[in-house]
């Protein structure tokens, strides 16, 4: 018997014609949402036609990618050239790291607090008030002791209270969430100037997770370069697949310090299983979506897409001032900050706010063009 | 200006011919291992052809599908009505449930978990010894305690070893981990006669999470019906969507008590977010797999699919014992449990293997004519 | 400059002649005494003469005997080699095991203690009545909870006491603190039977401790082998040297599964130090005590001592019991328990009491008629 | 029957001739790497001939050395005059102190921070930067809440940011580890000023440990007489003996007021026992190895003794100032620090380093003529 024939199942039913239009009905409608959005970090650019085919297919990634695996429909090699890619531009020292495809910068995130457990029981979180708040939800989860630091205006962490916050609390080694672009403001924390502080405190244990979900495949190509990844001192970093790089399903890489994962590794062995990643059954489709982006634009790729989203963000700053609009970008950001407009403008360009605020994600896609046409918008409606 | 020049991006860079042929090398890889698999619990015969369309959009179910949300290309208005369909079939009171799709069974397995921390802090969590691995990850993440409770030989929890381990622990709110098809045997627990044992104990207070993996969308069509849903006492239930319903892309529906997760989000409240599912970010494509799915086959497609696989594994079951195979399946189970045969035939037919035992699991597309195939071929290869 | 100019030191002062005489009388004295015990287990047949040049070298350790140390003045490749022989003897998997020399059983005992509370920082300790009290102290410095289970009259654990007090406290991983020769009695845990316990309550995660201070050299050569070492189950061993084996320094061995200590080590490492044994400062002269003896020896030689004890041990008893005295011995022991004779005999012969018993420990150097001579002081000085 | 023919063993078997040979070869070996190295803080000017005989005997100093034992082949007697001369030089009032010979100075700190916890058991521990690594490890080991206070760069604790800590703890008893000659840089911390601090602080309950292994016997004689002991406020005090006393096994004098330990004695007694050393079996040789030094140097003879360690480190600092290499090392101190030299250097002198720098530590059996050997090497092979 062939395989062919092992794959000749009965036929699936074939969707009803009132069923078929109510999906090419969602299909125009996201196409039209999809056109109007400039308030949220997902770049829109990207092209993913090559994997239709492979919606097939009972893809499953079980389990850490490095590890070898009875089940074979799974895209796990190009996960560990995707895993790589990004090791290397957050300079992880060869043979030192560890990653996944992971469901997004949440999971990410929550994987670097949960080695951080693994490896500091009893340890103390501390993250600035610009943290997005799944953070909190994810230290619910493991019971973690934490601490909220104040945050500059820009939403950089306040470096003082954070010095004198530790000051009092020298007995419990600190883990540090470090925001690598906050959700409102794009503020980055300066790990080296983190490590300073630690430094000066006498304090020789600590654990550093980046939360690079925005920033993770800017921050390597702005200059000056941002102190975040494993050369200046992460334990863990976690990017988002959805955000800069683009893709239809939301998905993120975490990447990690090799010995950290392998302590993990090593308690969960008592379990039976070398499983270290949060999931088991893990989406096959996500490492190929981030290996298409990565293969079609090389790391050249991404530095034109940071230089172009640079030039935009610079530009509707600009342009948003000159109609009047207090608007402000934190040096080298993509995200411009102004006063929340009218309803009807947020309603209809799709724009979050938070405690008046509101503001635009240049991503790569964003064009000057679509820039005038919300300036335009904006002079309109007025803010609110 | 128009969305459709709204939507006019800068175009991405096409992939390289050499890295197209490696996508088609992969994709004509995973058709010819998918073929050959029978020892996986993964159905083969489903039919996305259809969303091809959305790889192209930045779908994402931002947080609670029941919520409101400005973020607005996602599908969670299908979502909801996948959720309402399984509810219903899961015997759920109107208006009494919540739920959303997820990663997975294991996520769903995570949600119930937490949901019954934030009920019972204190709480104990008892499972068998047949229960999934994840199932531990689980709870060492969410920092529960636990009890491992033997099985019997089909897989099914040993109800007087419960009985004996409630009655010294009778201080503790049970949380039961119930298996509704234990990854090894199919084994069912009970959970109609494990709510009469806290009876018994005079045990008032309880939680019971029903890991329906595989099952959930088979137990409403057994006759007769196990217990294990909402009418049977219930407070979760995690089901897989790429087991027995079938999908590209790993995912899961888990469903709660809506009073249990209304608690939750209180306690969440204080982040300032009413978000109560564990991604923050959650995949939109999955859940239009699933409604696919849900439209394509309704109940009745449901019901004769379990018929089907049913009538299959029987003969499984009874060829392999005519071939002189020790080969024995649980009452109503389409897992067909027999000795680990040689290597060569392990490795062909991907099956996974533990303590000696090795196993089919004969879902929708499984054919008479392939186990006449496998038959062939481990009369061949012989037993290990 | 030769390293010889190098080693000429300025002339220490020598000895008084009045301390010298109180040397010499000390030695005197030592002798008289060490000829006349016969109830400590502390052999005397050793020869460390051609130790005494090394009495002129500061010699030290330092450190984990299987890393590279800058300090060179040390035995640790013969300190390796000791570690060796008693792996291979104790069935340890090649390549999976971690030791060295340490201070004495005691210390075997914390380090195994140690390693078992860094795997399970919440586990219970299990140890019977018969337990050595350092034990009890170990565990206080370790701040581990734990529980003394009954002791049968051999001295031997009580199992269904063991089995009961286990299945009330399944939720929390059992650390088996198992003696092999309890102090008194030379009673002997079995740590199969153990394990089947462990077994048959589901208990998949636990750490098994072998005290094996003064049978770590005998139970190997025994039929039946009991069961004790690594091929058994155990997770770590502690053998004391100047026991069965003999020496003039107290000192031990103490054996680990390598990646239990692994794990710590790596725990250690945010120290900036991978130095996994307790002291730091190691006796770099008790390896070579200890190697001396397994080269003088070898292990046919530790057989030969292993069958002579047990014949003079059977011939003690025998010899006891015409006399009219009820002593008795566990099955294979060296040790002969007896009602404790009157006190003039006791502090002739050195003897222990507990309880109204007392013990002779027939060592390899007890010969025949050193116990005639001890069973006719005891007939002439009669029981207490 | 007589004691010689109690004594009258079976004969142990001969040495082969090949393992005689590798022991003389060790012997050599040994002999001529001692010659080559200044850059360990241990003594080689010690004579231990005298106590070659006892290597015949099975020593052992059974439990504290103060209390009643019938294991009579010990040394107890001459350890309790080691630890009175000990006291004595250390000003410890009259029949308020306890103390015993153990295994090195790491052991002697852990018998200090123990007396610490049972006193205070939710006490915070403090030390500075300089402090060993092993210091770590044994507060992981008792589970102590620690904060590590900056050092200045003499090595000596910075007290200002002593006090700033204290006083933002001023609820919990502050445990003083302090160091009075810190490994790197001999630094000492002035336990009169800390009490001083204490006292402004208005703190009334504390403890304090003075880490003494390098100075233990160095300090009483230096003028001004550094602030370390009993008389200067000391709970209690660890000694190395293998460092400036010279010891051919690595060996410590702990030394603790008697109330504290009466207290320790007290908690241990519901064990049934009144042992409070940390070993139990202890080492009977390294008393005699102290006893044996203090009989022969005497008062005086360690007075002479830092007198010249201080002339030649006076010396070698300044030869090395000559040369050009930037030596320096603290008052009174005899460990000259210096930027590292080149490998090659390293290696031949054994010198250990640590953020680039090294050290020489003259110990009296260090001569001028050595020093200039050493500094025309340096100057030779350059520093690195």
């Amino acid at each position: 018997m062939l395989a062919d024939d092992l794959n000749s199942f009965p036929t699936v039913p074939r969707l009803s014609g009132s069923d078929l239009t109510r999906l090419e009905q969602l299909l125009a409608n996201l196409r039209e949402r999809t056109g109007t959005f400039l308030g949220y970090p997902v770049a829109k650019d990207f092209d993913c036609s090559a994997l239709a085919p492979f919606l097939d297919l009972p893809l499953n990634n079980l389990g850490d990618p490095f590890a070898p695996s009875t089940y074979q429909v799974d895209s796990r090699e190009f996960e560990r050239e995707v895993v790589a890619f990004a090791a290397r531009l957050l300079r992880a020292e060869e043979d030192s790291w560890w990653g996944y495809v992971g469901n997004g910068g949440s999971e990410g995130n929550l994987y670097g607090l949960y080695l951080a457990r693994e490896l500091f029981p009893q340890g103390m979180v501390y993250f600035s008030q610009g943290t997005h708040y799944s953070v909190s939800k994810n230290l619910h989860l493991l019971g973690m002791r934490h601490i909220m630091i104040r945050s500059q205006a820009s939403g950089e962490i306040d470096y003082e209270d954070l010095r004198e916050t530790l000051r009092v609390h020298r007995d419990v080694v600190p883990i540090m969430f470090a925001n690598i672009g906050t959700t409102m403001t794009e503020g980055k924390d300066d790990i080296g100037r983190i490590r300073r502080i630690f430094q000066e405190l006498a304090i020789s244990r600590f654990y550093i997770h980046s939360d690079a979900a925005l920033c993770g495949f800017i921050a390597p190509f702005l200059k000056p370069r941002p102190a975040f990844d494993f050369a200046d001192g992460a334990d863990s970093i976690s990017i988002s697949g959805h955000k800069f790089i683009g893709s239809p399903i939301p998905c993120g890489i975490v990447l990690a310090r090799k010995r950290h994962v392998e302590r993990i590794a090593r308690s969960i062995a008592y379990i039976g299983n070398l499983d270290t990643t949060i999931s088991g059954s893990r989406n096959g489709l996500t490492p190929l979506i981030m290996w298409l982006a990565i293969r079609q634009l090389g790391e050249e790729g991404f530095r034109a897409r940071v230089a172009r989203s640079l030039e935009v963000a610079d530009y509707a700053c600009t342009r948003l001032q000159q109609a009047g609009v207090a608007a402000w970008r934190n040096p080298n950001a993509i995200t411009v900050v102004f006063p929340t407009p009218a309803e009807t403008v947020c309603r209809r360009w799709q724009l979050a706010s938070a405690d008046g605020a509101s503001h635009l994600v240049v991503l790569p896609n964003v064009s000057k063009g679509q820039i005038d046409c919300f300036v335009a918008d904006l002079a309109a409606g007025g803010c609110r």
